[in-house]
């Protein structure tokens, strides 16, 4: 089968192709700053903040980059994806600015609002059992009979140079960062912002923040093998995938550490966020701040850029 | 004794000179849109943002633009008021800011969280039983033994000429609205929204969002005499008080309507808001869009400014 998406590492000519082609799509998320988490980290941060990006979530960068970047002719018949979380809908918005269908496999498990999101969007949905099999075995269904284009939430260099768009934003309004804090699930944010700073900002280090209770990432970059993710524990929805061929070698060639938190530290963060900078975050966007008031050796006295993630949160089940 | 504050309504020159001398500690808060809401009210929303001023309301506003225009001789012994809310965390930052003491009654219910700020910035707290006699008392007390000056939340030229200055730069940053909306307690934030409407923009009518269950500035302004706030019951803690008699005429002169809404409606608006734009809002701040909502014959097809007077909600206690 030809391959539509971009074929290689994304380049910084890519990265700078696709933050154009996004532009008149996207948000341009403002970079929030807080006193008060400057005072209790040492640090001084730079919170960019892709909760208020379209659809909640970093994900709609590396969406609408790939269906912006695909011939018509490859379009016509739709894209689809498996997810429960921000992937789908970004995906199903990104679909609907395009005005082509969108089919997505959803767990049926996922949370009501998601799917709600999703159907807003206008996309069809299709749901499974909750597990990676029944996700495949049901996509391959869905793109055979409707001849839609799948499209990976994150193992794909079109998506990963959309994901990088963010950090070149980040880049581009700061000063000589000594580090970017990301997240890391999959690995698409992750690729994108090291490949980012590895191109744009040299002197800045990338650092992954990882939720204890699912540190493949972790346990891959050292043992330089993918992990599976298996029997995730986390509160962090959106990080509970492993790594992907395409993702993985460059986190091991551009990341400088991954960083882990627990839960209880990860809440402590969340909770942190709402009450003093009164945005809206999801669980899987304090890890990084986590990460940074977990280890004030590291970053105390240091400039730190940090990706708030997503802000798709379900209220009626928070963690406090 | 002497009135150390601004001594009549005041002027536009008076709005101005208030907004530049808070500039230097003040955050010029952002405006932002949601596609989303503006779909569903079928009007074009402003939401001018408070919640992220400092301490977390537009209440620093006012503290700020009156502990910094007074002489220092009168600051010596510092500044007092009797507040369970936002304006007791807005003046103990603004006398830190000032280098000079805070001295703040809190009825003894008042929450955890609130009295942790307002101790974070420095003040001295004094407790009272909760009741408006008992909190009087408390500070005539603290006023008698301190010598501090007391600062009233919202019957103060000075305080409304400083919250008027969040109005002045939501129309400096929007063009030609045709309503403001503001919600409406002790009439502070209302009056001075009124007076910047008035001076600034005259073709924009300000309209007050009040709860049902504290329609007293309704009954006020209809009757044309102050009526006491009577057993409030409303989820919006920030709107139990009466108007003043400071606040009461320029309101009656300038305001144009007084619209309620019930708190079904302002628990939606507020789930709204934190569920779409990723922003934590707290009730009181709910109250102007729940009005937008419930009246789409009035505002469909308007241009429509809504200050969102602040963030400070108790996590544990969300209504939803």
């Amino acid at each position: 089968m030809h391959n539509f998406f971009l074929p290689q590492v994304p380049t910084n000519q890519d990265i700078l192709t696709a933050s154009k082609r996004i532009a008149p799509f996207v948000h341009k998320t403002p970079i929030l700053t807080s006193s008060y988490l400057n005072d209790i980290s040492g640090a001084e941060l730079y919170f960019k903040c892709e909760n208020f990006q379209k659809a909640g979530a970093f994900k709609f960068r590396g969406a609408i980059n790939t269906v912006s970047s695909l011939p018509e002719e490859v379009l016509a018949s739709g894209v689809a994806t498996h997810s429960s979380g921000n992937h789908a809908g970004a995906l199903a918005l990104a679909a609907k600015m395009k005005g082509i269908p969108a089919h997505i496999v959803m767990p049926k498990t996922a949370p009501q609002v998601k799917v709600n999101a999703v159907k807003g969007y206008g996309a069809n949905v299709y749901f499974c059992e909750p597990n990676q099999k029944a996700r495949e075995d049901k996509l391959d269904e869905v793109v055979s009979n409707t001849g839609a284009l799948f499209i990976h939430p994150y193992n794909n260099y079109s998506i990963i140079a959309g994901q990088a768009t963010a950090c070149l934003e980040l880049l581009e309004e700061t000063q000589s960062l000594d580090y970017v804090v990301a997240p890391v699930g999959g690995g698409g944010l992750l690729s994108g912002t090291a490949l980012s700073a590895k191109y744009f900002s040299p002197i800045t280090k990338v650092i992954a923040a990882e939720p204890t209770g699912a540190d493949d990432a972790f346990h891959s970059v050292r043992d330089n093998k993918v992990y599976p993710s298996v029997n995730p524990d986390t509160i962090c929805d959106g990080l509970l995938t492993s790594l992907g061929d395409k993702t993985f070698p460059i986190i091991c060639d551009n990341v400088s550490e991954i960083i882990t938190a627990n839960d209880e530290s990860i809440i402590t963060a969340m909770r942190l966020v709402w009450e003093r900078m009164k945005i809206i975050i999801e669980p899987s966007s304090a890890v990084p701040l986590a990460v940074v008031l977990n280890n004030p050796e590291k970053f105390a006295g240091k400039k730190v850029g940090i990706i708030i993630s997503g802000g798709n949160v379900e209220l009626g089940k928070l963690p406090f």
